[in-house]
């Protein structure tokens, strides 16, 4: 797991002031709101996850009547990465499907309206910069002999991308891979549930499963325990994004990491640019470095 | 006097998450720091102001050890405007002199390394960019005729603008007006103290007097009895930036604000766009706007 530095509080809290507007909240419920969370968020212990931290975000929110403040959000997201999925069909690289696939769910992980200054224009010139890039794949002939005609395991991101993670699943079933994707027990940001999977076109290509988590990124510990028997039972696991890759750093080498670095502490880590696209095999980390 | 918002809250903090860059805090120190900083805020109530608040987290930053962060910044500050202020100087329009000092100053309001992104290069744009503008002024005849060859108090608000105020300055004792130049108590943000009016130069045509306020904008209360008699005496109060103007804002209209309007918030009060010059005579607010 990865633990919040300094400049997380800062991107945390300002996430939280931007649901308030996000949700339409009125000034004096925003203030009440953000006075809270800044008593909760106070109380903050180093080393702490982001996915904890947020969770305890979305905690207070939920105090204050707002379940799903990503629905309507979510909705969008779904559609403009269907408008771009039809736009990258015409041109997909069948030769090396999988790779390609892998690179544009990388990408597609950019279409995040939980970022700063979202939209929809913005985010589709984000992810069509990502595009325009090279996917840091090194571990991927290793991914590729691990893969083995068995069963994988993708843990989904955010709702929007899921659309283009089809891909993926789709390029994996060619080669006779029974595939698992799974999305959070209940809405956290604009995290993907069962809905939006199905609605993504998920079930084509995969069969959903509800980890049970209730986190903005994968904690094994929080999962459930059906879920964990899965975790165990597949030889590799796709893990999508960075909140995923915060719970699961170090934590199993089976797991690969697929995401677009969209923070300079996760790009650090990484070794990459920020909005560089990546699939890397994760690493099992002493405790003193998780 | 203005009270703060939900979004000033997430702008205080952001700033208290940027003095950790600019002190140079290590990661252990910052994160200690932006915790007792969120537990401090999550104490504000709702009515206080900005100045009030962000004071508090120059408390905590004083505990920390820091008593003048912004001393370097301030430096180049003054080194910045210095150079502006001989490329001004070239063209300076000596036909409505006064009109011409003023919007310059306003203008200055802009050099403020306290903003998001401040760089020299971004702050020396930022400041042509307004200088494009039209100085909003629609008091500036009644400003004239309030003059009256008397005494008058311009309260300086960052170090650095303080250079192009000297124009301001210049322009009022030709006419004959005594001009008394207000700086902070302490080192509070990048507000202007003793030391930064002699190096702006401010001497030479004001005498600089210490308002023995520690906040960064001015609470009449909160200052000191002489600046308090100095306040009453002035027939007219210049108020510079956005710090002053919501300590002072409705106290009493013999007050000018001229600042630039750097934040939504206030460009809305005004009723001007963001990052627009302003001049504008305050207006005596019933309790229950204020």
């Amino acid at each position: 797991m990865i633990s919040a530095t300094s400049r997380c509080l800062d991107c945390i809290f300002n996430q939280a002031y931007r649901i308030t507007r996000n949700v339409g909240m009125d000034e004096e419920e925003s203030w009440r709101f953000l006075i809270e969370t800044m008593d909760v968020l106070s109380r903050t212990r180093r080393g702490d996850t982001p996915i904890h931290i947020t969770r305890r975000v979305y905690d207070v929110l939920e105090r204050f009547g707002y379940s799903d403040p990503f629905r309507e959000i979510k909705r969008h997201s779904i559609e403009l990465a269907r408008e771009l999925l039809s736009d990258i069909e015409k041109d997909f690289d069948m030769d090396d499907g999988l790779f390609e696939a892998l690179k544009i769910s990388a990408a597609g992980n950019a279409l995040d309206f939980g970022l700063k200054d979202a939209s929809i224009d913005i985010l589709r010139d984000r992810f069509l910069q990502v595009m325009r890039k090279t996917l840091y794949a090194p571990d991927y002939e290793e991914f590729l002999r691990m893969l083995d005609g068995d069963e994988v395991l993708f843990i989904g991101d955010n709702a929007g991308e899921s659309v283009l993670d089809t891909l993926v699943l789709r390029e994996l079933i060619k080669q006779g891979i029974r595939v698992y994707y799974a999305v959070r027990h209940v809405p956290v940001i604009n995290d993907v549930i069962y809905e939006d999977a199905v609605e993504s076109g998920v079930d084509e290509y995969a069969e959903i499963v509800d980890s049970g988590s209730e986190y903005p990124g994968l904690v094994l510990e929080e999962t459930s325990r059906e879920f964990q028997e899965l975790f165990r039972r597949c030889s590799v696991v796709i893990s999508k994004g960075q909140g995923n890759l915060e719970g699961l750093y170090g934590v199993s080498d089976k797991v690969f990491f697929l995401l677009t670095a969209k923070c300079p502490h996760i790009a650090k880590l990484l070794k990459v640019s920020e909005f560089s696209p990546v699939f890397v095999r994760n690493r099992l980390l002493s405790n003193t470095e998780s």
